[in-house]
This record gives structure tokens, sequence and C-alpha cells, in this order.
């Protein structure tokens, strides 16, 4: 895991949220993009080496519109950088970890994704990233 | 805000988390501290120029043991490394955030901190730290 690639951040209402983190995180949005295949839209702002992702569903059927009617809205999942993901999927489940996906799918950003279950991980969601080359 | 200072991850029991995050981030445990007024004992990992900082209660009346009882284990809060703590509480109140302590206390890893009620940031708990000199 070579940084925090992100945090990602569940929201209700996108717009709002921005203008909220533009003033808290005192840097504008830099980047708006919708992931059709998750039913989300995406929001990021840069900290550092790091990003926040703010992510709110496009549908009641995404997975952040579940997060948020169970939990209400807030800190959802870490993503940490990897240089390749798939050696890293490798390295996890020999050591015991359970991914949610095995074979590595396309995120936002550019990247190359996987999930491990919260439930190997002390309940905290990571999420693997790779960039695309 | 300058980077991610820390993600803080509140746990149940610290010594198994330890160990189940050395073979997660696949980096060594270097801290564990324990801070006295806030009735938790806290273990550290570097990941790029950030850190995951373990928390676990040391007495049920710690905020920790209450965050668990209600929400589980899981992410708890996200720290930013600021240059000037005051100056941003400051900035933060004068653009209608709401502090938790308006004035900095002594945190964990030689740090002034002070919190921002997660209410006025959309349900994601953020701190604010400042390394002493």
């Amino acid at each position: 895991m070579r940084k925090i690639e992100h945090l990602g951040v569940a929201v209700t209402n996108l717009e709002e949220t921005i203008v909220l983190y533009e003033q808290l995180l005192n840097t504008p949005c830099y980047k708006i993009e919708e992931v059709g295949s998750e039913f989300v839209k995406t929001a990021f702002f840069r900290v550092g080496e790091s990003k926040i992702e703010l992510v709110a569903a496009t549908d009641p059927q995404s997975p952040i519109a579940k997060y948020i009617e169970k939990r209400g809205p807030g800190i959802h999942h870490v993503a940490f950088d990897v240089e390749d993901i798939e050696a890293e999927i490798t390295r996890l489940e020999a050591a015991g970890f359970q991914m949610i996906q095995r074979t590595p799918k396309e995120g936002a950003d550019n990247k190359l994704i996987a999930f491990l279950h919260p439930k190997s991980t002390n309940g905290m969601l990571v999420e693997l990233c790779q960039e695309r080359s």
C-alpha cells in the first residue's frame, strides 16, 4: 500500500456537499465524474498526495443509497494506491483476507479497483486502486 | 488542510487488530501510545505521507467505546494536518462550521488537535492536527 489514494465519503446531495467541502478543505473541486456501472456520481478534491471523493447515488439500487439508508452520510471507504493490483489481491488472499472482487474492475478516475470485504478488515471498507496505464 | 495526517479506526481488541493491520497494510506498527485523557490506546502504521491510527477504548466511558457500541468497529475519523490550528479554527468557524473544541487540546503523537462536529461536515468526523514544536 503506497499511499492513501482517496477517502470515499457517502453523500446525499452532491452539489450541496461540493460547496460545503470546498469551504471545509479550502480547495476547489477539480473533477466531477459519473460511474454508470456503480450508479454513482463522484466529486474530487486534492489534499496532499491523497484525494477526498464525494460519492452520491444516482439510483436507489446503488450500494451508496443502501449505505446511507442504513448508516447515514459520512466516511464510506478508504482506497490505497497499489503498484500491481493483481499481485496485491494474491498477497491479501494468501494472508486470509476476503475480497469482494477477486478480479479488478474499472473504477472512477481511470483506475482498476477491487474492494476487500469489511468483515475481514475490522469493519473498514478498503479499496485497492491501480492507476491504469 | 495540507495532507491527510491520519485515518482513525475504532477497534475492540488492539493487539489482535495490530496483527491484522500489519498484514493488511504490509508494514509494521511503529508506535503504541496510551492517551489517558481520552481513555484510549492507539497504534500507528505509516502509509505514504499519512498514518493509520487504530484506537481502542481503555474504559467504558471512552467515546470510542460508545462509538463501537452504536456503530461497530471501523473508520472513525479523518485527521488533516494544518500549519496553524488556531487560524484554521477561526477560518472554519467564520465559514459556519461547528467545532467540538474551539481551543486546541493535546492529542496522541505530539499533536495539538481539535475536532469539528460531524453534523456540520456531512457526517464526517474531522480532526485538525498541528505538530507541536
